[in-house]
């Protein structure tokens, strides 16, 4: 017999079926009892007669298959229920669960979570947070398809990191040494330049930073896209603003059982985003929040208050800072003015999620900016190079995956929307 | 005014457009010049008085901005051509072009072809492949999207390969030893086991193999997928053709102008893919071909034979071998008796391009496994673990990507189907 989902269940009133999942819950009466049996689609209460059951061992979380009739019931979960005929284990639990995992709520500190990965996400709110980061992807890719965008696989080993710096892990490749990439953008750029025009890739980066805060992961999921022919970075942020609108009305429309699991109101971005140059976000820190000693950048309670001031008196969950100063902006972004760069960052709920640019396009102005940021331009040779050739203007941006995740369900911990986190301690699972 | 992209111009006859690009081809007569100008959709002949372009320097790839009127026209592109009323330099091409890349034939060594790979992606035909290549990544999610997975993102950061061995890059993590992961074997199974049951993953995996040869490379894009409560690896194989088969005819019916580009017929699989025990295709090689001393694994000629076989004698060009012996396939292989096991390899155009199998589910089994093939179970306890606690029956498989494009639309190395190669000697650019 084919198995059927619990979710499918109700098409077959009166009928025998087959249903596979995991022992979700069991309480037994004297001559029955009332199973909880969990698959991917959902729960389903199941009554058994305990003869059926004498013979065998019967525990939580063991995967078992089940045939049986569906029939009409009144129970908290659906209008439906399966009196068991038969039921074989597949494959029984074989030691006590480290945590509990059939309650509403899954009441463990956050390292008991990520220690006993494979349980936790078992927990159904758990696992809806990674379909509704399905949704996220796939609405990602949905929307830049249809726009013409080109997906790219770009190298993770690289011979030298994009933005100089320390925070890069390396690696022994034979007798060289290479680096994990810290972001796609050399090589995003290159595809523009290679005719792709407009390209996308949705991959890991790696990132070395000592500290281990709430909002970093050492290797994390970025959503990188980049555009040729555009005017400048205004024309960015419309391309997010209207990314951004397609990828939460997605999640409207196909992630509506999950959001209700996870109580959950998504933002609202009817309107437009409100755009800020950075320096008019600090004066405003100042004035209202008597924020000071802003240095070109946002310190993190920065962020928080500007997204308050947003929320409360722009009317928005989301804002785009831009003009972001020269200094400390990576060297190939175009410079705006003297000491300004035709940059942006997008931040949503408190915390940073993009950063965003128009680059420098000409060969002659690139080599000048890396010398101005104090670097050698001998050690880019091959990225700059490409710019000798005919490159349009361009420019892209990364969401950064678990942080949209994150803020976008209210988790407080990015580590919560990465299945398997690695960061300053975790390597394993 | 808006940038009209060159495949939508047959709209717009007689109207004045605005089209960007690189300049692709130049033909200088007395009075007016010729200019192709190639954007990502397509070329279009575009007609130039001289005295426009008295006073600009009109390279070859330099980047343009052109205001023209469309009129109809009887050229070898197009029923139409561009009136060039203005046309500015967007970015100009500084240098002599290292490789010609405006000629029908790109015709270049592979090693020059990689080394200039912006230039050389740039002509149609190398540009196609990696368009096809999205159609088969995108039928691939698209198929499992809509058969219930759930795409996962699992750590190419691990503390311990899957399957032992020392093809494995070493990685420095903080004061620790990581490396670099060889497959996503042991999350995609440990995420079935976390109740997703049907799970897939389009991500890069590494290899340090020290052989440099047209079938490898370092690090390459795997896409695997996993499913739970599969009888055996019969409903494997029933995924990979169904699978197979969509991708096919999605490449088919959006793919035309790329296939007919690279002037390429797809594969014929509208029967099934015969399924041959791999000591039955031993059995023929010897027979038909003399090829003996293969040792429960063919050897690369050995796959050719046996792929000239299938096509000759079963009219297919994709086989499956199945039942590898378990001397030769990786611990969490599930054993069928005392010498086989439950596995597969899908055979296409001479080359494997996936492995796959059922997997063990069950605690003491593993460890079992474990130990009969050498292994310390003391390695793999995160892994092995997860077994104590309930896990279907399942397994899954694994397609390179680059393989499958490269043998899809007969290339012969499959570097050419690698945007950016990483391989024994190449970590530039």
């Amino acid at each position: 017999m084919k198995r059927t989902m619990i979710n499918k269940l109700s098409n077959y009133i009166n009928e025998e079926v087959k249903i596979e999942g995991w022992i979700h819950r069991i309480r037994t009466l004297k001559s029955i009892s009332f199973f909880i049996i969990r698959d991917r689609a959902g729960l389903v209460q199941c009554v058994v007669d305990n003869k059926i059951i004498e013979s065998i061992e019967v525990k939580l979380e063991s995967v078992v298959s089940i045939i049986g009739k569906v029939n009409e019931s009144n129970n908290k979960l659906n209008s439906y229920e399966v009196q068991v005929k038969s039921i074989e284990i597949i494959s029984s639990c074989k030691e006590e669960l480290p945590i509990e995992i059939n309650k509403e709520e899954l009441n463990i500190n956050l390292d008991t979570m990520l220690d006993n990965r494979v349980l936790s996400l078992r927990h159904e709110r758990i696992n809806s947070i990674f379909k509704i980061q399905n949704l996220i992807v796939s609405g990602f890719r949905e929307y830049l398809t249809h726009e013409g965008f080109t997906e790219i696989f770009t190298p993770k080993l690289v011979s030298q990191g994009a933005e100089g710096g320390s925070d890069i892990f390396e690696v022994k490749y034979f007798e060289n040494k290479a680096y994990l990439a810290t972001s796609p953008q050399f090589y995003k750029q290159m595809m523009v330049a290679a005719g792709f025009e407009r390209v996308f890739e949705v991959a890991h980066v790696y990132r070395a930073e000592e500290h281990n805060t709430n909002r970093h992961l050492n290797e994390y999921v970025s959503m990188d896209l980049e555009v040729g022919f555009i005017d400048n970075e205004e024309d960015l942020m419309d391309i997010e603003e209207n990314l951004l609108k397609f990828v939460i009305q997605k999640i409207e429309n196909e992630g509506r059982y999950y959001l209700n699991l996870l109580n959950v109101e998504l933002p609202n971005i009817n309107n437009s985003i409100p755009r800020m140059k950075l320096s008019e976000a600090i004066e405003i820190l100042k004035k209202e929040y008597n924020k000071t000693e802003l240095e070109g950048d946002l310190d993190p309670e920065a962020e928080k208050l500007i997204c308050k001031y947003a929320k409360e008196k722009l009317g928005s969950e989301f804002i785009f800072l831009t003009n972001y100063p020269r200094k400390k902006r990576p060297m190939y972004t175009m410079p705006c003015g003297e000491n300004e760069t035709h940059s942006f960052d997008l931040l949503f709920r408190g915390i940073e999620i993009t950063t965003g640019g128009q680059r420098i396009h000409e060969y002659e102005a690139l080599i000048e900016n890396i010398k101005y940021k104090g670097l050698d331009p001998n050690n880019y040779e091959s990225y700059t190079e490409v710019f000798k050739y005919g490159v349009p203007k361009h420019g892209g941006l990364a969401i950064g995956l678990e942080r949209i995740t994150s803020k976008m369900l209210g988790l407080k911990n990015v580590r919560e929307a990465t299945l398997i986190t690695r960061d300053r301690t975790r390597l394993i699972p």
